[in-house]
């Protein structure tokens, strides 16, 4: 076999350190989604990843793991992890940091900063000044996509927000008989599972609650996960024996109707209701009120069925204003899907939020 | 190595032959895309493909081909061929199925029958009383696919209608102010050109013409084809100094204005202007009623930029009735393409000719 160049071997472990990192199903915010893989001459002594709050870092994790194999000096392996290491003592779990000092690293490769910018680059310092040789960056517009939530929440303070839209070929929601058919197959309705579990609300409106009666919890294969509910508008439904307050809970269920601005709304479901990442889920006005706000962040699309046509009165997003391209809302597409040549599943974001 | 199962590589030389037969970059319409590969014990003797009327069938061009590597005795080789070999004599080339009994074939595996229902078989037929072992279907739905255009011409006396939609991710293909600033990037608009080319003629609306005047022609690397041009209603531009005219010839644009159903319209364009396949390039109108007048086989979108919003009115397609989800026209997609993280193409047919 060649001996592999060194940026390569990095990048090779790194991406299994991004693999592990994005292996918890469900949302673990406000905690970030880290992995980590420690290597020496090519070859894994231990990998490991965060599982969300109240559970030890990707750090400790790996280390455990390598220890638990026989390894014990760690004088001649590197660190990959996809986040850098914490050095705060305000959490639940001991800083990283001075655990990987502690265990005599020589190198550590970190993809990228914590997005905090009051602790953003002090793990590395810490690291760099016990003598450790510390490499920045790799693959580290992946690793920033993995966490855009936690980046969001740190930077902006505000919740991150996912809209999912269902819809024709040609761009609508519903028809003018208010048809109960789904638009998209089972296939995709299954993946719309996993994406609820990724997020910790599902937001939805009031005509959307009264008409479809959604239980909007997470049905994962061989686990149902409840989330919180966040309802726009004035339903007509009885909240306490919707299905969605059945499956969830009803202290689940927040009801938003005030006329304050939707960002400062959401900005209070992060501060005070710890909310931290909303899945936008429906209907038309929602979405469209999500978008226009400029608060989505990233979008998952399905077009599913064919054509539907129509007066042009169940178009996604619809605004008052007139519509001119020069002020369009980019998206930049990250993936697309073919599910059962009859649905496309579009993800992409809208704002980027980078580590640093 | 394993010695492969007959099946298997039976498939795998019809896959060639496939790709042969898709080779023209061009329409080669009335005459269908066929390839054709001789094998024997495993091992590629010759190949070719239909290069469009006027020049040899696929057959021939196979069967040259081997002849011209020395090999003479075809009794133990298979001939692949991706459409029925023809026993006609109209055409201005001899006929396939007399030469494939010629050369003494022992075997020869078929994709598709001829889609023509007044031929189909005949030259199955022909080579089976002369002793040749026939398997008829091998990888049948790609060929029938590569030949819908061919099918439809053949089985409805119609051409063939591709609709070619850019629109934003929220399905709009124009904003407000008729800005004319492009909804897709450089390489989706140079696929465009591809599929111009793959049509003989563009149908495109007045206001489109009038407010674009675009050129219509299929600018390809290093060869520029003019097209034949449909044009729908009553433009306000001079025909005859429009970019249209100019870069495909005076000639070539066919006026239609006539109050005739749609499919009336086009039927005579087969029957009397010998136009086998039309591309429907826009606006949202004459997409609207090729889509409402179910005349549209084949649709390939291309979704751009991101979301526009707006009062509804931009749709691609809007109809005067109200929409049914139970009335849809149904999409079949067969290919999706993510083009520089901004761009999406979905390719689908509406209605499936099978060549029987």
């Amino acid at each position: 076999m060649l001996a592999l160049v060194s940026p390569h071997v990095d990048e090779a472990f790194m991406r299994i350190a991004l693999s592990l990192a994005d292996s918890p199903r469900a949302c673990i915010l406000p905690n970030p989604r880290v992995g980590a893989v420690i290597a020496a001459n090519s070859k894994i002594w231990g990998s490991g990843f965060h599982r969300g709050p109240g559970n030890p870092h990707a750090e400790v994790e790996a280390i455990r793991d390598a220890e638990s194999k026989g390894y014990r000096d760690f004088s001649k392996a590197t660190l990959y992890v996809t986040l850098e290491p914490c050095c705060h003592l305000k959490k639940r779990t001991p800083p990283c940091a001075p655990l990987v000092i502690e265990k005599n690293f020589s190198r550590v490769v970190i993809s990228t900063k914590d997005p905090n910018p009051e602790v953003a680059g002090k793990g590395i310092k810490l690291l760099k000044k016990s003598g450790i040789s510390v490499d920045l960056g790799c693959l580290e517009l992946e690793a920033s996509e993995l966490n855009s939530a936690f980046s969001k929440n740190q930077i902006q303070k505000l919740p991150y927000v996912i809209l999912k839209v269902a819809m024709t070929y040609d761009g609508k929601m519903a028809d003018d008989f208010n048809s109960s058919q789904w638009i998209t197959c089972d296939a995709s309705r299954s993946i719309v599972q996993e994406i609820r579990a990724r997020a910790d609300a599902i937001a939805i409106g009031a005509r959307t609650f009264d008409v479809d009666n959604p239980s909007l919890n997470a049905r994962l294969p061989g686990e149902t996960l409840k989330r919180k509910i966040i309802l726009f508008g004035n339903p007509k439904r009885r909240i306490s024996t919707s299905k969605a307050a059945k499956s969830n809970g009803a202290e689940s269920i927040l009801t938003l109707r005030s006329k304050t601005p939707l960002r400062a709304q959401i900005r209070q479901l992060y501060l005070k209701q710890n909310v931290h990442s909303i899945l936008v889920e429906g209907g038309a006005k929602l979405a469209s009120s999500f978008l226009a706000s400029k608060l989505v962040d990233e979008v998952i699309l399905f077009y599913g069925r064919g054509f539907l046509g129509g007066r042009g009165t169940h178009g996604f997003f619809q605004t008052p204003m007139k519509a001119s391209l020069s002020k369009m809302i980019p998206l930049r597409v990250v993936e697309t899907k073919l599910i059962n040549e009859q649905d496309v599943m579009i993800r992409g974001f809208t704002n980027v939020h980078r580590t640093h």
